[in-house]
């Protein structure tokens, strides 16, 4: 069962949580530096020795295998970024049927192992994505330095290779106008806020992912640690904002989430983009225990479902714009009648 | 039964049908020059003739006793004009329980017999009110004069003192772009369009009211007809324009429509400006016979009850702006689910 379609802790909050540990192999050149042939061996190297530890648990994807589509797919699923699409070179994935767990292999590092549950599970998150690079670990001949940590393409990652991030749904600090403060003063606590996609992307539908900045001269534990205390804080705060923002306007707020879904139940023509801040209100609407509404695996998974690239995976075809509207428009329909 | 509670020809198109007849009284001045006696003396005298003709018909409202809520609800209902509520004279309206038949007395004219009925009926509207009209010439001294006709307070009523109008929804003119050549038309041919309101209102909801200019030097019978022939060629036009609308654009019109039920359906807070354009694309989805969509007299009652001066009166209480668009937004939900 994919991940999304789980509950996760304080998900009225929390979408999901990201661990994604950088590791390299000692023997091998940079990645921007391998050419086809070397990146192929280096793809072949780390897919043999993952099967030796969990046999038949990933499949591989080639990235030059995959059509635009099913790419688009991936990153609208959040398991890699838009921006490793853009580069052309040899990359591969390694990834599970729960798409929890994966492999980026070939990308900034040779390997970038992640893990990636719903709601907010810091720990958990970590130990798992950990003992996977543990195992490999002791097969593969990874670089390590005794005194800098993990070495990695990019000396931002260099030290522990360890980047936590969170994605969180903050509709009523945004409301309330102490978004921008909160941002600031994370930021200036050392971690990276960033919009829905990660680097360099947008925000939508009020929803902002942070990360940690720093990985040198820090241990994984005490890295994991102050994340959750800066995230439960974070947590705190957009709940409060949303009771402050329910007791004064109450009304106002119904109003908004309710034609949502109204919007969501009837449209014939809906954009990704349309789709998704109506989605982020019905995520509201659940946290505010409104009558029926859909639960936070089915929102998730629904916005995952009619991304751009993903709704044309689920019709198994290439389709104009106004096709894909339509598409959309007709599978949330039918999505919510079912709820 | 009110009359927006019955079905009524060509209601696709066709809202409303309206006559009224001017008349007055020789042995008084026009209204303007009546002081609040004379005036009251008059009201008291058409009053006591008309229940002769017509006993327990008609039961009387003096405005100077209405709320202005009572008023505004009037207006909303199309029994009045915004216009006769401006001015503080003594002035009064005499209406039925179906509200479509009504005699305003001493607004710009003595009395002004009007009929209104839904859909398209010319003649029986005429005939309707025009029975009324003579009946009541029959024992009040009224104003004719042999060569001009009936008497007005301004000239452009002089002759047969005959305004008939009709209201119409013609949202495939206006999206196709030849409304407004359509309207020239028909201003050149010596008929007046105007918007929901009658004369100084904007447009609202795709909705236009014509109405004939000339009353001087025809017959009732020659208005009429002409009237019939130039209206059931502007509802032919609109028939011809939504069908190439749907042909043309059939799922950003089902888009539009089925979004403006959704809307309707879920709002907690709608003005009566936003209700109404909803309301008119359900009338326009009614046209288009989509399924389980309510029936014309259902939208018809629901736009008048809805109005910022009948929501109140529905609710029997004065109202805040939000309490309104809550009231009119829980109404229309309510009336909506019971269809």
């Amino acid at each position: 069962m994919s991940w999304y379609s789980e509950h996760g802790p304080d998900q009225d909050i929390v979408i999901s949580t990201r661990v994604r540990l950088a590791r390299n192999i000692a023997d091998f050149p940079f990645p921007h530096l391998l050419d086809s042939e070397k990146s192929n061996e280096l793809i072949d190297l780390i897919e043999e020795n993952v099967n030796k530890i969990v046999p038949n648990f990933f499949r591989t994807l080639h990235f030059q295998d995959l059509s635009e589509i099913d790419k688009l797919a991936l990153t609208e699923r959040h398991i890699v970024s838009p921006q490793l699409l853009q580069d052309k070179s040899e990359k591969a994935l390694l990834i599970n049927d729960d798409e929890d767990q994966s492999i980026v292999i070939c990308d900034e590092d040779h390997m970038r192992i992640q893990g990636l549950y719903p709601g907010f599970k810091p720990d958990e998150t970590f130990d798992k994505t950990h003992k996977l690079a543990v195992a490999l670990e002791s097969i593969l001949n990874v670089a390590c330095d005794n005194e800098f940590g993990y070495l990695t393409a990019c000396p931002t990652n260099v030290g522990t290779g360890l980047r936590i991030s969170a994605l969180l749904h903050v509709p009523g600090l945004h409301r309330l106008d102490q978004l921008k403060y909160i941002i600031d003063s994370i930021r200036r606590s050392g971690y990276t806020v960033r919009g829905y996609y990660g680097e360099g992307s947008t925000e939508k539908g009020q929803m902002v992912q942070v990360s940690n900045q720093i990985t040198l001269g820090q241990s994984d534990e005490n890295l994991i640690e102050k994340f959750n205390t800066l995230l439960n804080s974070f947590i705190k705060k957009e709940r409060e904002a949303r009771k402050i923002w329910y007791q004064q306007r109450k009304i106002q707020l119904e109003d908004k989430i309710y034609r949502s879904q109204g919007i969501l139940q009837s449209a014939s023509l809906i954009s990704y983009d349309e789709a998704f801040e109506h989605l982020s209100n019905l995520r509201l609407g659940r946290a505010l225990d409104f009558d029926n509404f859909p639960d936070y695996p089915d929102i998730l998974t629904l916005s995952y479902l009619v991304g751009v690239g993903s709704i044309q995976k689920l019709e198994g075809k290439v389709l104009s714009g106004t096709e894909r509207d339509a598409a959309r428009a007709a599978f949330i329909k039918k999505s919510l009648a079912n709820k």
